[in-house]
């Protein structure tokens, strides 16, 4: 049973890196992590869970936000050390500072510039 | 100098997840790893460069298969410790198993399946 779980290759603290994708637009919104529990409710719940490093416990995405990810697909690499999952984000915000995404910052001229516009200010997110 | 790569949150074994997206697809290709100098790299050549966790040693991509990436953007995350590429990838084949992308298995009911099909057979990449 859950041999699919089984077949991922988890590093020595138990995790894998996940990278959470938008299906309606392509963007790449978050790269998180996820151990056996976060990915065997992910695959159960149909809604993202991860392991938060900072916080070491399991986190579903959106628990105090309403950020939910609703994922679609799971997918798995070639060496099984990553995971790719497809996913609808509710509210349309994946990143805690409010923004679409968390990849909002680009290298140009030798330093990284935020080139997203915050769409919600983070303390209406987080302060309810 | 070179402060955009001091704001790199490096882990513990001075590497960061590199997640690489197509330009023109959209298409999530491989997830690898970056230590200070691929990341350094990868931004003077706009060719992007990995760190081999199994080989030990910095890795040109494509610098045996010819299938180069060739670096449009770079990006980082909200916590600084993820990037992002946004790539042309050389031939059309991302991964060492001579498919697409890396991220090739689905999970469907319960099992990893392969939904891509192989476009070029690796000992034809390989064995020149």
């Amino acid at each position: 049973m859950a041999d699919w779980l089984d077949a991922v290759n988890w590093n020595a603290d138990g995790l894998v890196p996940a990278i959470a994708q938008e299906a309606a637009t392509g963007a790449v919104l978050t790269q998180a992590w996820m151990n056996r529990e976060a990915l065997e409710r992910t695959a159960a719940t149909h809604e993202a869970h991860y392991w938060s490093r900072s916080r070491r416990r399991l986190w579903r995405k959106g628990e105090t936000s309403g950020h939910v990810q609703h994922v679609r697909e799971i997918r798995l690499d070639c060496d099984n050390d990553a995971i790719l999952i497809i996913v609808e984000q509710s509210g349309g915000i994946a990143c805690h500072t409010g923004r679409h995404r968390c990849f909002f910052q680009r290298l140009e001229d030798g330093a990284w510039r935020a080139v997203e516009p915050v769409l919600k200010e983070p303390r209406t997110i987080y302060d309810k």
